[in-house]
């Protein structure tokens, strides 16, 4: 069982991830405050998806997937492999945009 | 090229994306308004970090990292599949500890 705890303390992405793990929490009420000031618009549009397409439609579940979304390309405000200041190498693998292959 | 640009707008998932697309640079706005309440521990964190491992690390980087698994962890609070069909309203359930399942 102790095998199962140890982590290498020395691993970067480890040390920052125990506390994000820390501070996740507080993050979700933020961020769920963030998207109740835009429940509406999407109660509303899945609302209409709902009277346009059909009665089968699940608009709880359309709008989970929405703010999924959201959250998914928010993640374009903190760009991968974007080594600006730090470090003499340029390793810019920038990865491409994220929606290019969504839409 | 009109091809291209032709979209469904019975597809529910499209319909809510032209939403969600819209909104997102508000989103964005809210969501990085929520990540500097939090910028000085993540600093910190990785400013310790780079004197614990080594100079090599890159904390721009690493805060970057981190800021994308939040979000990343954030999409629990909207579980996909979760059909429970409960109205129109998101069902704001207050979701245990994310990250359980994590460490």
């Amino acid at each position: 069982r102790r095998s199962h705890m140890t982590v290498s303390y020395t691993d970067p992405q480890m040390s920052m991830d125990l506390l994000r793990a820390v501070l996740q929490p507080s993050f979700n009420d933020d961020i769920m405050a963030v998207f109740r000031k835009y429940q509406k618009f999407f109660e509303k549009a899945a609302q209409n998806v709902k009277e346009n397409v059909g009665d089968d439609v699940q608009t709880d579940q359309l709008i989970k997937d929405t703010c999924r979304n959201v959250l998914e390309h928010a993640k374009q405000l903190f760009p991968e492999g974007d080594v600006k200041k730090s470090g003499p190498e340029m390793t810019i693998k920038r990865s491409r945009p994220i929606d290019e292959d969504y839409i």
